[in-house]
């Protein structure tokens, strides 16, 4: 089955996925930094339990896996794919995933909240992705029955999360407003109206490959729908931006010229650390959006973005590698990912 | 009829290019730093009949060329080329040139002396070439008489090549030494024993591209035949010590992928100016001689280098073109040049 990062998506160009993540917990357990460990078995078999007989869509969907089971590396490369937090790799005892085969949907069972329900997709496309959450959430807590106040909404192991529960987020490819110096401010207004805007891996780390998160932050006083609502909007404003700011980028000579250098490099390098990676695959996808590079294919491009991150690339070759042999390691699956394609054309 | 940088020759993998030159003056005129331009008017016939009525080997050789009819980027396309002196090309009132059609050989008249005769040739050849500037060198002898003291030698305008008047010299690529940091104390070295090595662009200027000359110095006091040998014998050991570095560079992984990413660079980049190409060209010439680099046309790489030099690019494009429109033109001819290269078998 195609992982979703195969798969097609809306507004591609720009974003690279959207994610929906609702944080539920059950009635009668404390949350999950209180539990002992018999409680967290049993609300993971409770979990278990009830997504192994829904129905309908989610019929048949989830495998179920103690994350204590996980090797180090395994537990690492679902963070770099976003499918599980960091938090949630580390001290793995009484922790427990389910998961889609197509890596779509991931549920976090004893995390910060008993409940952790992320769907995920390619491109932007929150108003599906929101929606296919909001049925897993609403099939589960038919069987579940999840903790809720009519004032405070959903109760979470954080208040932060107190509400909704929901964090929305896309991820997007921002190069032409990198460049243009455009993103600092554009964070700040975004502060402004419980947006955040902020590189991919994780707050307050400078963004790699120009691939930055905006989220939601506000849980509490506005409906989920309303809160998807207005994520999509600004993220349309963003995208549109971007794209303005690419098509300027496109005339300028120095741009098209770094983007050829770029995919020589990658092309040809027999090493290649993950952050130059990141910084040279960021300007070929860009290229290739802008038509500069042609008959590259995207969808390997897609795939290097996953395979080639530290953790999954050492999960690929079946073991603990060595930077030095990672970065050869890297080199050679961007080489072989290039090399069918014809750029001259 | 080929350039001579299109032919083979010995030692092609550190030696680029041989030349040997002779100053020689006539009896009866001053030097030209003191001529009449009547005067010089008069030397320029004398030794363009002589040279046209030269036998043998030498018989129908020579164009005659009055330097003030070239353009100025005709002029600074025959010094980029080594064909003459950057100082003939300035101020070229009087002067002239005899040069054959393969480029091998030319005759300044009126530069710093009379007459100064180079033969160039590919690779390291000092004896041959040194045989045939001889040859030439006797051949215009018998008809014009040079200007020669017992006791001094052949006379000169400047008394730094009075006795030989001979400058023989080797352009050696060293990317290797010049890595290892090898080349300052090797040029004190040899200035101990009569030889100067530079950088290929003029005294005191840095190498381009790890091209460096080494010349002799000595014109006074030992024959020329002994100044060939002792030159030829440090540039065999040079060239020695230059492949073993090599051999050493070669493990270095590093180092063959700093190759690779410059094959990437000038395969791919839409502008290139003419240092960092002579940077990049370096460790792909250097790349493909140790064999990491396979299937590229050194022919094409060497015709480059002569062909993508600031005046002789613009030649070409038939006149003077923007920096910008210079470095976009040379990065074409680049591309061009390695468009054709299989690396991968």
């Amino acid at each position: 089955m195609n992982k979703w990062y195969l798969s097609g998506g809306a507004n591609t160009d720009v974003a690279v996925s959207t994610r929906v993540r609702f944080a539920r917990n059950l009635t009668g357990f404390p949350f999950p930094g209180r539990m002992s460990s018999s409680q967290r078995e049993q609300v993971n078999g409770l979990v278990r339990e009830a997504a192994m007989h829904l129905t309908g869509e989610f019929a048949g969907v989830f495998h179920y896996a103690e994350m204590k089971e996980l090797s180090d590396l395994e537990a690492a490369s679902l963070v770099e794919q976003h499918f599980i937090s960091p938090e949630f790799a580390v001290n793995r005892e009484g922790k427990a995933l389910l998961m889609s085969e197509d890596e779509t949907i991931s549920i976090m069972l004893c995390e910060e909240d008993h409940i952790r329900i992320q769907v995920m997709s390619a491109g932007e496309d929150l108003q599906a992705v929101y929606e296919q959450a909001v049925r897993l959430d609403e099939a589960l807590d038919q069987r579940l029955h999840f903790a809720f106040d009519e004032r405070l909404g959903y109760l979470t192991g954080c208040p932060t999360n107190l509400g909704t529960g929901m964090r929305a987020s896309v991820m997007l490819h921002l190069p032409a407003l990198e460049q243009a110096d455009a993103l600092r401010q554009l964070a700040n207004t975004l502060g402004k109206v419980g947006l955040t805007l902020r590189g991919t891996y994780g707050e307050g780390s400078d963004a790699k490959g120009a691939l930055y998160q905006i989220s939601n932050q506000i849980t509490l006083g506005l409906t989920e729908q309303a809160a998807i609502e207005n994520l999509q909007t600004v993220t349309h404003q963003i995208m549109d931006r971007e794209r303005q700011a690419r098509n300027q980028l496109k005339q300028n000579e120095a741009f098209v010229d770094k983007v050829w250098r770029c995919y020589g490099i990658l092309k040809f390098a027999r090493s290649l650390d993950s952050e130059e990676f990141l910084q040279y695959i960021s300007w070929v996808r860009l290229g290739v959006k802008l038509s500069i590079l042609k008959n590259v294919d995207m969808e390997k491009v897609g795939r290097l973005l996953v395979i080639t991150q530290p953790a999954t690339l050492q999960k690929i070759c079946g073991g603990p590698l060595e930077p030095r042999e990672r970065d050869q390691k890297r080199a050679e699956m961007v080489r072989e990912a290039l090399s069918c394609s014809n750029e001259m054309e």
